[in-house]
């Protein structure tokens, strides 16, 4: 049995039971969810879903898609099915690196990942194994990209986000059979550097990458008080749940 | 014998001749010279110099760097050495695709490169067959990069100016001999998409990627009149010659 805490999203419209001592949702799976261009209708994948933190964000916003999260570590997948409370909100166990059967008979329309935050032997290992298993990147970035194109149809896209020094790697790991890439710095405060990249990327897609302006979360130079101070952009889309238009 | 037009550039810092009708720089070459870290006493490689703009451009920051172009086209390499007018700037008539022996004898402390334009077969085609050559990638980005990579000391830059488009382009042509990338999107509006970016990566580069704030090249929101609109900071580098700081 593992200690978890009740934790709120979207001004309080998803609400989550997440472990106490893991890998604890932050504002990424939000972000990346604002940002997957799903509509009524389409299905949705998440791998790596965690306790579910992403795509119950995204069913907040578009209460007709079809999800389905695919998550390693049983704990957390438990958790995730907990969570969803009758929400279209499927959770299969299984490994990235080598998908249950259950998983590649299905395709999606689109593909959301928040992969593991470190590279491989990169930071220093958490005394947590869960949360290790959550933050290190056992499985290449190679190869959960590869995993996301295979399960998207012809058309569908993949949102990611990712530590804005990885934005290298996402185009060293990603191949032809996507395009039409789209590219979101996401950075703290103005005219600082960006700390996280969303990316969004469509399967066969033609058209030319595009570098959108940082989006920027909090107001000011720096953090002077303790209370809230996003920016009108990140409040819409973290507290009251608007998406990222990527465009 | 080419009819040729005389044009200045840093606000009359730099004066060249250029073809009338062929390729013709722009503030490209100007930006990437500005971007290039380049200190007094070393040695710097511009691949594909054209008639020497951004080498021009770097000797009036840094006029005790010692430059060195190649140009593919004899007519602009040699309206190269006569813009250089004696400044510590030699030419190197040759081919990317083959450098020549001279060149290939030679290390350097930095490589700035700002190359053909479009990728093979994209575009519409230039009529003016020199034009055509400075803007048609004929020889891939993977070989300008390689080129590049031989030719410079351990611990040395290179600094390039693409279309931002080719952000992916950027990271699949390097490799792992290059790291400590530094990622400056250029737009010409605030919170517009960003049409060019500066690479400036590091042979042997150890430190993260990391991507800069964009600089915004013109005031307001659009062009009204016909006066320059330029940011100060636009101003200060493609008029007063100061440097861009990448960090």
């Amino acid at each position: 049995m593992i200690e978890t805490t009740f934790d709120s999203f979207l001004g309080g419209k998803v609400q989550v039971h997440q472990p106490r001592d893991g890998y604890r949702a932050g504002t990424d799976p939000v972000l990346m969810a604002a940002a997957c261009p799903a509509a009524a209708g389409e299905s949705v994948l998440e791998l790596g879903c965690g306790v579910g933190v992403a795509s119950l964000c995204l069913l907040a916003r578009v209460p007709q898609a079809q999800v389905t999260g695919l998550e390693l570590q049983p704990d957390y997948a438990a958790l995730a099915r907990s969570n969803a409370q009758g929400l279209p909100f499927e959770v299969i166990v299984g490994d990235v690196a080598a998908p249950p059967a259950e998983l590649s008979a299905l395709n999606f329309d689109h593909v959301i990942c928040n992969p593991p935050y470190f590279a491989p032997k990169a930071g220093t290992a958490s005394t947590n194994a869960s949360r290790e298993t959550a933050l290190r990147e056992d499985v290449s970035l190679a190869k959960w990209i590869d995993v996301a194109t295979r399960r998207l149809r012809p058309r569908g896209t993949l949102t990611m986000i990712l530590r804005a020094d990885r934005l290298d790697s996402y185009f060293q790991a990603i191949d032809a059979r996507m395009g039409s890439h789209i590219v979101l710095p996401l950075t703290s405060r103005a005219q600082k550097p960006a700390q996280r990249v969303i990316f969004c990327s469509r399967k066969g897609g033609r058209a030319g990458l595009q570098m959108c302006p940082p989006m920027v979360l909090h107001e000011g130079p720096q953090h002077f008080e303790d209370g809230d101070d996003f920016t009108k952009i990140a409040s819409d889309v973290l507290r009251g749940g608007a998406a990222i238009h990527l465009k």
